[in-house]
């Protein structure tokens, strides 16, 4: 019977725990998940957290950090409920922890005078999971990607009541990454250049904001898919996920293409303006009307019997067409331009009734943003 | 009709507002009490927020503050929503917020371009708060006061099953204020010395809270009390509250006088001990059990079942008396330690189903807390 031992530092120990431990979910249908399985190989520990449909796996070795003290006397496998192990490691009393099976699922762990010996859990009872790589990997600029997420995660839809809009739709279309996210009441679209083979999946919006807070800090991410599965991967840190099944809706079609009216205006005014209305909401929605005269009659009202009213006159640096009155959601319409880090933004619209799209006003044409109007009687 | 009409600067005016909302409750039965009651005088504004129970007021000069920029048109009272107020004027558009009555409830808001109208209740509605000085005031020095609610708060009852228990009880006694807390598992009790007339209050502990929050920064504390409100006072802010009704245990003849044994041990390396070993705990509570045979052999362990155990062996300073095996519970043990701020702490013991008493080990010896065994058969 081989018998697990090693010991390692308590600090790298404990920060590679916290990362596995983002999978793991607390309230699993199969106990063992509630754990991080951990595998001591001849001269490296394999940290695994999973909720059965994201994974993380953290892989230490002294090559790669000659900080991490790590000796293995005796390879084996253990698997601890993952906020025992954290609170262990965190508060342990020295700087190496030594970590040896006693008998059977009996883990100790010690420090200088601190002992504990803790329950685990079967390691046969640990699902095997597939960390194999889905396909070739293609690479992204961390910075890119994080822009990618930052601009569109915000437009998913919350509720479940139709799952495949919880995620980001990701498209490789004529050598650009096409990502879009919708609710159905808004849509944010952005494009980035990518050269890689034709695909087309939805990703767990949760699984990229890991994949953010995970890579977000080196240059490049790496990243394969296939219609299972997605997987990021640098030499210290896996992360995989199952995609989201079903049909994503034919969102281009949404989009209108050509416009009457052209609004240019100064970002940081028009989005304060509209947080000021914002306190006045109806049924838990601000409902924002802007009745443009011209381009220095703008005139911003949000109203509500019980509460009262708001009304503040904006002014644009350009409006092209009609005098048009439109009302839509503040919230909406504020995570839209705030999505820009552009100076002025510009908005077209088709007529009070069809979408208004979000543009910059720059050469960077890459985040589109899309509002839909609200009918509204105030 | 007098038509209220004032402006202010807008942060002197949100931060008034903020204080006097601290009092306020957002569903209260009555209505009007969701609102800051605010009244504008010749020359001064006196701003009210209130739960029923407890209530603040704030007033406002330029006498007082001459940035406050305040400047009173008409004389009137007016009553807001609280959560309206502070967002309208935290979001204003100018540095001077204009407030006016357009017609009987109806109340304006004039920033820069920005203009609100908002509905607030008839000031008639508002309950009439008696403000008056219960008695003569007395003064204590703002530490010496933190460190009483400090010293003493986490030890009142969180459940109400008997509502007196969640208050401090407060006691004039031969020159000494002695403040009480209990849940009836442990005791906190903080001796100062105070000349006044004698009393006995029970003061909710939200509300000491409060006044810390409110007063902390400053010197001095006026307080006055009768035996049915308690009221804070400088020239600024007043804070009052009802008291706890309801007889209060008579805790001193719980807390034992003669020890049988006395432990000197290191405060720190106590608490961290137990600090690691709580993360075991059973029906939500950690039961540590202190197995002491001299000052160089003392043992903390705490023990699952399931979970599994901990163990660890401390040295103290200095220990008298024969063998001791004691159980308590590690979260009570380490907020009565907490509330030291020595170096060293001395337990003194009366037997293993007796309270502990921890002390200082200095000459200070104002506070004093207790924690009650628990009989174990780990």
């Amino acid at each position: 019977m081989t018998d697990l031992k090693f010991q390692i530092n308590k600090n790298k120990f404990y920060n590679a725990l916290q990362i596995a431990s983002r999978a793991v979910s607390s309230n699993s249908p199969v106990p063992s998940l509630s754990g991080i399985f951990i595998e001591a190989n001849v001269s490296s520990l394999t940290l695994t957290g999973s909720d059965a449909s994201t994974s993380i796996q953290v892989y230490l070795e002294n090559e790669k950090d000659e900080e991490l003290e790590l000796r293995i006397d005796q390879p084996g496998k253990i698997c601890l409920d993952s906020r025992y192990l954290l609170d262990i490691v965190r508060k342990i009393d020295s700087s190496i922890v030594s970590v040896s099976v006693i008998d059977g699922t009996l883990i100790q762990f010690k420090g200088d005078k601190a002992d504990y010996k803790i329950n685990g859990y079967l390691v046969s009872n640990y699902p095997t999971i597939d960390f194999s790589a889905p396909s070739e990997p293609f690479v992204l600029e961390t910075k890119v990607f994080n822009d990618l997420i930052a601009q569109t995660s915000f437009a998913v839809a919350s509720k479940d009541h139709r799952p495949v809009l919880t995620g980001i739709c990701m498209k490789e279309d004529g050598n650009q990454l096409v990502a879009t996210a919708t609710d159905s009441f808004r849509l944010a679209k952005k494009t980035i250049d990518l050269q890689t083979d034709p695909f087309q999946v939805v990703v767990p919006v949760k699984v990229l904001n890991e994949a953010k807070a995970i890579y977000g800090e080196q240059e490049t991410l790496n990243i394969s898919l296939d219609r299972k599965k997605i997987q990021f991967k640098n030499e210290d840190i896996l992360l995989q996920s199952t995609l989201l099944e079903g049909a994503y809706p034919d969102t281009d079609r949404l989009i209108p293409t050509s416009f009457v009216n052209t609004l240019v205006i100064n970002r940081e005014s028009f989005v304060k303006c509209l947080d000021r209305a914002m306190f006045i909401k109806t049924d838990n929605m601000s409902v924002i009307r802007m009745f443009i005269q011209d381009k220095d009659h703008i005139e911003i009202t949000c109203k509500n019997q019980e509460i009262g009213s708001f009304e503040e006159n904006l002014t644009a640096t350009s409006f092209t067409g009609e005098p048009l009155d439109i009302s839509f959601s503040g919230g909406f319409m504020v995570e839209a331009a705030r999505s820009f880090e552009d100076k002025e933004i510009q908005i077209s619209f088709t007529g009070a009734l069809r979408p208004m799209i979000l543009t910059s006003t720059s050469s960077d044409q890459s985040n589109l943003q899309l509002v839909l109007p609200i009918r509204s009687f105030n």
